[in-house]
């Protein structure tokens, strides 16, 4: 076995889900990540805890929603059970092939989520981490063969995560001190002098200046752990929730995504009052008019996230991944995270989050708070190579 | 995909688990089960019904035992649940490597059984049903090709069950109604007039006479349904419990087994007022000494059953199709089943349950009940060729 396999496994229950002797985990067991689970059941063995695997089959929930008639009566009573006697759930995905699921009719798909939210609910409720198992067809979407997309996935999870939370302690610091922050991008001919070529990703699509305000909000120091609220391995990026109507300007997203299945690129949002005033997609602007269309709250911003996991040096059509890439911004429309809010406070409700994802790492770029700069050109202020 | 796969899953979720709309259900999937549990879940989706999946992997289970220090907590709070919110539980056995589980140190894994017996009778609770996927493990451990392999398991699982279920009731009420029973198999050389070879499996191990009571006891017509009190796919038995201190004679059993992944051969018991007083073996003598010392039971018999599936015409190593070969009885050392029993009634409760099979094939056999031949030379007073 891969040795990062095992160190993968260590990382997942020691740092990020802090399992302890004695303590009743769930395994959900990706029909891919059958080796990652292996590695996995060592570990809680060696540490005294009881694990019940479950086996989450892409081909099994397709082949379920397309036998069923899509009214879904209330039931999951033994599911809820296992999740609300359980300590911690491991969630190891690794799909075996990433469109399985593209023949289900969204209306049967979004019954079954209706009438089995609850279930969800009662997971979240657990010391839940989620985390990937590199897989030929993961490999696929990502555009790489499968060894180098292994070298992908283990430098993104097999980090020294608490001289990353140290890292990003500073700039949660930052963001829960601070008011105002600013994005800024120059447009390609105004940096460079001479008129760019509009369809280059990563650069030509106009400039960006976008403000909002993060008062009051309390920004999440996201290590890979449940002892930072955070639940995804890799993780590595400091996210807060702006306030919904301080959002104004404009920002260009350079970084490729896919939506709902579709790719979207070149994404350019212009919001007054914090919500969407006026938008252009490159491609894909069916699937950013869908989301905008999801409900009230989908035309506002509820999450402002900074990526640092220096490991992620690409994006990789996974959005696990591309959201912590060192070096960019990802806004999300759409709901807000409770942990961003204060204690009681309603934030942004829509039932989309969808992020977008901006990349700071070219010249004349920067992210200011309260008028000081955080960020320029993809260097943080106490990197090496900073200019103030 | 192989249709026998799906008649394979309407046979188990009808006709075996009886599964109903709304009904809360757990699908254990083995490590090489994952085709049979993608048609599953497609039967339990049209008929409305709530699955979770929990994968069972000797893998995980080697890894997980194998880094424990065998001290095991009470614990398994959130796997209890599970069981006892369920209505059905669904075991799709497919072990891709029979001998995995070969180094776990014998007293971890006992450690771990006695730990964990309240988990696996609350399963016993539920309307379970064990049944068998093919895989290449299986197939060589049967020495057989995959092809011929998934020919054989399919014989034994697609039949007309409710036929099958019809005739066995005509063995049931025999003996139900009756007290003594006489299994008698003559011996190769009083048959055919000459000394025969006594290493040739299926002859030659001396004769077999052996008497037994099953006064008071009740038959299971083990039709592989719920409604028959039968959790195996494939079943196609009728058993019941010999009392106890009744068995008196010697028996020789002539079908290879594999117990505790020891080979035995040729297996001699001798009982005197019930009890093995005195025995032999042609290989495995020391799984049988291990199977007699367990405890003081387990020197009696608690079960003898009839084979009457006549889609499983060979022994492949594996006592859930081996035991119901049509033609064949087995004898079982130690723990009676409660259904055997009348209700308050204790019956042997050894720790093993080991059965042993003898061959009602061949020239010079028959099954008496209150001295009325029930089977001669294999076959039944019902069927065509019975010679009174």
């Amino acid at each position: 076995m891969d040795e990062r396999i095992e160190r993968h496994a260590k990382t997942l229950v020691d740092w990020s889900a802090r399992v302890e002797a004695g303590e009743d985990v769930v395994v959900v067991v990706g029909e891919g990540a059958h080796d990652l689970a292996v590695a996995v059941a060592a570990e809680l063995g060696e540490r005294g805890a009881h694990p019940v695997s479950t086996y989450y089959s892409e081909e099994m929930q397709t082949a379920y929603l397309g036998a069923h008639d899509g009214e879904f009566e209330a039931a999951g009573s033994h599911q809820l059970a296992l999740y609300e006697n359980a300590d911690s759930v491991l969630i190891l995905r690794g799909t075996r092939n990433a469109s399985e699921g593209a023949d289900v009719p969204s209306d049967v798909r979004q019954a079954y989520h209706r009438a089995f939210q609850h279930l969800r609910e009662a997971r979240l409720d657990t010391d839940w981490v989620s985390t990937v198992h590199p897989t030929r067809s993961m490999a696929q979407r990502a555009g790489m063969g499968i060894a180098a997309y292994r070298d992908f996935v283990y430098d993104a999870v097999l980090r020294d995560w608490e001289a990353l939370a140290d890292e990003m302690a500073q700039l949660k610091t930052v963001l829960d001190e601070g008011d105002q922050v600013r994005i800024v991008k120059e447009s390609d001919s105004s940096h460079e002098g001479s008129g760019g070529d509009r369809a280059t990703a990563g650069g030509g699509l106009g400039e960006t200046d976008l403000t909002m305000s993060v008062a009051n909000r309390t920004a999440v120091n996201s290590a890979a752990s449940v002892a930072y609220d955070s639940h995804n391995l890799p993780s590595g990026e400091v996210f807060t929730a702006p306030v919904m109507d301080s959002v104004e300007g404009t920002v260009a997203f350079d970084v490729p995504m896919t939506i709902n299945n579709r790719e979207v690129r070149d994404v350019r949002l212009t919001f007054e009052e914090g919500a969407v005033a006026d938008w252009e997609a490159g491609r894909g602007a069916e699937a950013i008019a869908e989301v905008l269309d999801t409900d009230e709250e989908a035309r506002y911003l509820g999450e402002l996230g900074v990526g640092m996991n220096r490991g992620i040096d690409r994006p990789t059509g996974q959005i696990l991944f591309d959201e912590k890439m060192a070096g960019t911004i990802h806004l999300a429309l759409g709901r807000a995270y409770e942990a961003n809010l204060a204690e009681g406070e309603t934030g942004n409700e829509s039932a989309t989050h969808t992020d977008l994802i901006t990349d700071m790492r070219r010249p004349g770029t920067r992210l200011e708070v309260d008028g000081e700069v955080i960020q320029r050109d993809g260097v943080f202020r106490w990197e090496d190579g900073f200019e103030s």
